[in-house]
């Protein structure tokens, strides 16, 4: 495979909330998307950057796996997100290079994105997702 | 501060010989640059990948930041660098506004870049350096 670019970066906050304030005030950024991801228990806010978007997390729920990694780690960066085109195929060729995958297929992520993440334990430690945008194409 | 672009990402690793053929088979970039940084007691690995590069370190003494932090927490994302213009303003801004210095003033880093860390404690966990590329504008 061969990413285009770093899509984002995902980063693991107590609350968006308070830590929106930096990014704009302090980094100069604007958070332009404040929205809820139900299924990964997760309320995220997004700054653009050039190529690649911050995403803060903010867990909604202690089980989910954002209050897990902070109840461990505390706050920090939680992953990083790569752009591929042809996701299923990328998870194939990771899955035939040994990886271990989380996700066996891809499924929607924040923003309406194709996402799959691939385990930490065979990326060294970096929990990595690879994620296409199928709808811009489709607009394109 | 308004920065230009994320100029890296930093992964902490165990050995960047273990992992670059993660980085170059798997997720198809290419090592471009292996260098020590005896300062800051890592060796470091760097793929680039559109705006953005990865960079790999390898901790060189146990004592060394990169050493500790992987003692701490295992291998993983270790900071987010972003590119500035006036870094030496920016540092001052940053401060003024109540963050938490680690550098007071610029120094060189890897690929002879000045750069200078905030303090993770009023980044919301982030360990987060500002980078300007001095000598490439001397070169424009």
């Amino acid at each position: 495979m061969k990413p285009t670019h770093i899509e984002h970066i995902g980063i693991a906050v107590n609350s968006i909330a308070d830590a929106i304030p930096f990014y704009e005030n302090v980094l100069g950024l604007k958070c332009y998307n404040i929205e809820e991801v139900a299924e990964q228990k997760v309320k995220t806010a997004f700054f653009m950057l050039g190529q690649t978007k911050i995403e803060l997390l903010e867990s909604t729920d202690p089980e989910g796996p954002v209050g897990k990694f902070i109840e461990k780690r505390g706050e920090g960066i939680h992953h990083i997100a790569f752009a591929v085109d042809g996701l299923e195929e990328r998870l194939r060729e990771a899955e035939e290079a040994g990886v271990r995958l989380i996700d066996q297929a891809p499924r929607t992520g924040a923003e309406g994105l194709s996402i799959a993440f691939l385990h930490p334990k065979s990326t060294f430690g970096v929990l990595t997702e690879l994620c296409e945008d199928k709808k811009s194409k489709i607009n394109k």
